[in-house]
């Protein structure tokens, strides 16, 4: 099965929770966002298939998965069925769903991290919310941030398996998910970030296991991966940041 | 099964999309947001629930179901678990991810109309971020509730199965968020919704369809739904509404 990735180029954003689950199952994907325009890639390739009338199951948004006649699309239901797939999640329903709740709780939290620069709105700049972006950024650093980090700190003291992971003794795609976060909130808030996960070693310990996995460490030297940016969900305004 | 449900009680919030399904499957379950606290229900049921220590599985909030000895937290992951035991969701793969799909993408909408009256964050009260929730809530009649509203219409036009639904000819758990989300848009916003589902039937047809269910009409009759509040999701505060 050779996959298709639809997202748009020049930033990591939700495509980023996809390429990261494929790489790690070392799966065949064609990622449109690298393959040029006249080739049929780039944010052609996206637009056209968002504006497609013959689309049975039309998306509302990148990223989107094509899968032979199958296309899906919202990241954690991508995640939901590649998880299935590859091994990256438990076989058992229960497990299965357990993994997706905290995925669903890990997309809650990548909103929150992406309103505090745009708290009014996408529609508008940055430069246009600035003031409410520096109030939403101090509520969110204040109240939600550790709110996040500890439940997730305690999902990972809660599991009694081996391992440094989220669910049971094995790799899943939330533990992929949790350490781009962990990575996203180290560029976009250096500083609130440093002191945050001073006090929860297993989120750190999470974090390298994760992105220390040979798949992904070859992935992430591998020149296909974009950098961080302030294009992107994470952005590092440092008016936004504060060491509390 | 008897099922439990866990959520705040007084408002109908993200518990309210569990509920319909629960009714329209005519499952058991016992609502302990109606269930006083001296016999175990009520806010402190739910806090007891997110403080326990005992919990394998710890939600990050509420709705939770607990169905047996399994705990199910976040509002889609419960309605993808729902659907395929009650019949609430086409029963082959790529059927029941599309209908995840879509449920995914309200809740998404969902949280965008939560946030027009809280942009800058919960743990401020509106008075202390009106101005922000007037340009919010300007952009979101402006671009966003016509971006969503015209993103599920035309997947109803682009059903090809007879009937007002979603996803194939029958109704499924996503078809009752849905309904839920316009009765929730005509409280908050009025006139602008007034305006907006005029020019799209499909929408008008479905949440009647849906709420004109037997047993949806019996529940909504029962006496048992919260109405709908300025302390819950959809808020009616008029200086937010706008004709357009």
């Amino acid at each position: 099965m050779l996959y298709k990735l639809y997202y748009w180029p020049g930033i990591q954003g939700r495509g980023e929770y996809v390429r990261l689950a494929l790489e790690q199952a070392g799966a065949r994907y064609v990622d449109l966002a690298l393959v040029p325009e006249q080739q049929g890639g780039g944010a052609a390739a996206v637009g056209q298939l968002l504006g497609d009338r013959q689309v049975a199951h039309p998306p509302f948004a990148v990223p989107c998965l094509a899968a032979g006649r199958q296309l899906i699309g919202q990241t954690a239901n991508i995640l939901l069925f590649l998880g299935g797939r590859h091994g990256l999640a438990p076989a058992n329903e229960g497990g299965r769903l357990w993994t997706h709740q905290l995925q669903l709780t890990i997309s809650d939290f990548i909103l929150e991290i992406h309103d505090t620069h745009h708290p009014l709105g996408g529609a508008l700049y940055y430069q246009q919310q600035k003031a409410a972006a520096k109030r939403r950024s101090r509520e969110f650093l204040r109240h939600r941030l550790p709110k996040f980090l500890d439940y997730f700190e305690r999902v990972l003291a809660r599991n009694g398996a081996r391992g440094p992971w989220l669910v049971g003794s094995r790799l899943t795609y939330v533990d992929l998910s949790l350490a781009q976060v962990i990575a996203g909130l180290r560029y976009a808030f250096p500083k609130a970030s440093a002191r945050a996960l001073r006090s929860r070693p297993r989120l750190r310990a999470l974090q390298q296991a994760a992105f220390g996995r040979p798949r992904i460490r070859r992935y992430l030297a591998s020149g296909r991966r974009v950098a961080f940016n302030n294009d992107d969900i994470f952005r590092r305004y440092p008016e936004l940041d504060s060491a509390g």
